[in-house]
């Protein structure tokens, strides 16, 4: 298995559900950036669950401590490990599906491909492994800070409610992390519903990079829309990702599709973008668009059709506290894995 | 620039579409697989220009020659260097564009990232570069064929024609590789207006893989989606993949989108497939399905507006010979991509 | 700065000397070998400081605590990460080195190259890193028993003392770690003279690998002995490596140097292993033999000529409390990361 | 079969001692470099067999063709992939030893491994390949140039004649490649004698870089020595690397060994060089400075004992045309690694 992300600025997370500890070792990060770890906590505060109604209730404190790379204030240049505890741990909820395999769930994928597994709360396959790398993108959100590049991850939709409007400075002032004020209260609705009865919804996320500077991505297999495409979808739960028109492309021609180039002053600009900033993979200084398909949570307490470990047909009903729609707090962790495919790109760039 | 692609089974690719040759090396190709240059030509043949009606004129014969990695027309385990020579060169067509950035290509974000480029034909950004990706697949696809892995990828929709109905036997019978023999006409049809009015048409590739053991993939920032995705985002025109129900799991709930597990004699199977395959990034034994958003062609014999490289407005009209569509000749592109991204995590697999 | 190590069996290791913390986290360990934490207490035990006369007095607990990838005493595939908490913590003893450059210590290069440092220890450039790597080969060396692989390093010379004959057994009973009991007397004397002169001794360490299948390694750039070489030269104060003959090789001829080949039942044999297990980088099934040119210890308590952060000549003296000679210390090292290479070949060998 | 090296500026190399051609693709090479194919050619020239009475008397062409990446005499930033045909086929000189393993070669190695040999003149194996390599440092070598840094590499020792001055400006005026012109004529009448007798002789090569700026290396596991280390061990033939004062410093105590800094003007240096001007890793801005043990030919043309492909104890006569000593062609080889590791180095380090 590996778990290491990125060419240049590389992190490597480990960590199950419900064992001792999660983390990351961030490697390569620049010396001198000034890095606290109320930085890192504040993301994680994003992320960690129990935030709202729309969210599970689990209570999972999320405290990092920052092990090593940093030195009075600044980072050094050296590794930055990131540890979390894990202290909610209710590994007995999970006894009763030990030797079951929970539909949507890795539980069989593990079991086949690895033989053994830490079944509780989905050992590595749990969701809890973003929180690492949540940790992760705030350090590579403090390197893009100080070039001026700024993330915007938010919902777009849930189910087939879709944000018309977008109110940038909204999203942190909602549960749903939406861009659309008219629209959140259907939102938070639809959550509530599905979660009544004891199902969940998909939605989509998504995401615009402003001021990204012209030159990020190397133009063959590590197109910055191939890197990000391999951060997003490395993250569970993601069923597609699409680029600026995306989908919307297949229908058009190309003279509806092709961004035109003008000279603003000395900087070259297209007058549309529906290429989503990246053209031979390659930024090309427009804002970076791309959307992702979220897929509904796995885990809904209704009886399912399963098979048993030892190859018995079976139900399952999975009790836990779980989120009823991903998107809320997959948000942070979206802008996160941008973040740091960002900083790889930045970093490669300036090794001209 | 990094040109390199795979963890295990390990493809460089190098050339411009308009200097002496294209190529690849393909590392890790395990020993004794018979292999014979007409495997890779066959291939080869299907993504060539010139092949109908709705592709590009252009003649290059694209032959192939093995320059090592082959005994006594077996591997041996050392590396496999193909060879193509450029033959149609009219580089002289190019030279009116070799100051100007043609809107949708990658002229602009090279000359900005690299402050050179070689402007003919596109240089290294030419889609001629996938014809080395088509070869190095060919030598993937051999070693799947010994796996009975099956790939096939195909047209599934130009502009808003989408076929109906599968018959994959279909898909190498009809220039458009579309699965539906009802639509192939509407499809022409659609491909000759948008040519008559110097435009071009996006569409959509869909790829099945039958026969894929369980267990491929990484689960965690190698999972096998997010592979494909990094792989299928690295082709030039790509603008989005969706898995399994893709952006329509968006408006779906857990209860109707999760597949439920049953037993199939000894072996575990879904009765739905709405994941496409894959679960917490390792394939399930189902049928892995994704889809492809094509965008239209962005040569096109239209006057647009453009700048030029000193930074000055100007208008382009792209006068060489181009495809109307780009989805017929890059089904094997697609093919291709699929089939080096299942060897590598077949040998990755192997090595627990 | 880079910080892992091996292509499928990878280590990342993180932690400054007086930082919080030291650790590791190592990839792609295959699932289901049996691991506790006393396992790798065992050999950071053997490596830490304070165990006789001749290494320093400092005293670490070096308790190593696994934080995932191990469930129920068996690894599960997913990643295990070690962590050691540093508590000897006298960092003002190095406050009087903060502005200067200690001779033969990695403080200017560090400075010169980040533009701040860590000077607490030597911060990551500290040998203190290497416990990390003891720890993982600790892993590594459980994955290798099962394999009837053995490892033998041992303290070679101390000065101009060399040891005449080799008894393993006695390796890890005496302080020196060398092989040969008649000899262990005078290496004992000899560090105790330099150490009483604030001076130090370098050393030489040989290591045997016995039982090593034929197969490992891949035979052009990551050769068995690259790697190995890559792997020894990476540890601190290591100058110099040979396999072999070695050196002495230079001045053999041929006919004196090949290892002839002869059948020993079903098995390919040499009659001698003059080449130390390796042929074309591959290894044979000889005991594979490597030596090490182990520096004297950098960190002497004698006024020495130096520079200061601003550039102004000057004295320091190293008051700290360090090891006289770096050999009987750094053998468990060598033998880590001996073991670490030589799994990671394995299984890279089995993914043919 | 892994056939890359570096991390930044890579090199990958193909190709059989008998097939087709051999070549390589450099990746990630700057844009903008002049680079012509005679800068290649003449690397290539003093590596090829045929020099003198000293090497094989083989006659090889090594006629380079630049195949991509170079456009109007300049690199842009794409691949280089350099084609060196060959044109000297003898391989029915091989046909005798098809089923036999050589001693000191690597025929029975690549045989356990891969189960399958292309035998002619060691395939894969032959010291041909490092043809492609002395092409890629060939490249390395002009950015080097353009920063003033500059390699010496020259045959220290043949047999136990050492060079005792150091002329560097007669590397290339004598066959051996050594330094020392009152040597040289015992050096060559040495080779001429082990020739006669059909035996072969080691050797000594030593290297100085000059003009290394500080800062170059990753101080953990990509240490400039253990990068150095790695490629050298990399060279057929080479069994032992020492940097410095080398395995001399095992007997050296740390006042003896440390190199006290002192400011030359701005500059910080060391009053003596025995760490070789690496220091934790990363290079001081002295000079680098680092030996290799070359062990003798291991075809020489003697009845040896060896065994058979199908197990059986037999005997062998290398018959071919072979280097009496590897020394006089391994020069241009280290040569070319050591620019290979230090261009890496420099890209990697401008990337703060």
């Amino acid at each position: 298995m590996h778990n290491s992300f990125g060419n240049i600025f590389k992190i490597t997370t480990f960590g199950e559900s419900h064992g001792p500890a999660i983390g990351v070792i961030i490697d390569s990060v620049p010396p001198n950036i000034p890095i606290k770890e109320s930085d890192i906590q504040h993301d994680l505060d994003r992320r960690k669950p129990g935030q709202s109604s729309v969210t599970t209730p689990r209570k999972e404190t999320d405290k990092v401590e920052i092990l090593s790379g940093v030195f009075e204030g600044k980072t050094t240049g050296t590794p930055i490990a990131l540890l979390i505890r894990n202290t909610d741990h209710k590994s007995a909820d999970y006894d009763k599906i030990k030797d079951i395999f929970r539909p949507g769930h890795a539980d069989y994928t593990y079991f086949a491909k690895y033989g053994i597994r830490d079944h509780r709360g989905g050992g590595r396959a749990s969701g809890r492994e973003t929180a690492a790398r949540v940790a992760a993108g705030a350090v590579a959100k403090k390197i893009l800070d100080l070039k001026n590049i700024y993330i915007a991850s938010y919902t777009l939709a849930i189910g087939d409610i879709v944000a018309k409007t977008k109110d940038f400075a909204f999203i942190e002032k909602n549960p749903i992390r939406t861009v659309d004020p008219e629209i959140v209260d259907a939102m938070i609705k639809k959550i509530e519903e599905v979660k009544a009865q004891n199902d969940s919804i998909g939605g989509v996320i998504e995401t615009i990079v402003s001021h990204c500077p012209v030159g990020l991505g190397e133009p063959i297999f590590n197109k910055l829309n191939a890197l990000l495409g391999h951060a997003m979808l490395s993250i569970g739960g993601i069923k597609g990702i699409e680029f600026g028109e995306g989908f919307a492309a297949a229908q058009m021609t190309g003279s509806e599709h092709n961004d035109k180039f003008y000279m603003d002053g000395k900087k070259v600009r297209t007058s549309t973008n529906h290429a989503g900033g990246i053209l031979g993979g390659i930024s090309t200084g427009e804002n970076i668009i791309f959307r992702l398909a979220v897929k509904p949570t796995s885990s809904i307490a209704q009886r399912q059709a399963t098979v048993t470990a030892d190859g018995k047909d079976s139900f399952c009903e999975v009790t836990g506290r779980h989120d009823p729609c991903l998107c809320p707090r997959m948000v942070p962790v979206v802008e996160a894995m941008t973040a740091i495919v960002l900083v790889d790109a930045l970093l490669l760039n300036e090794n001209k």
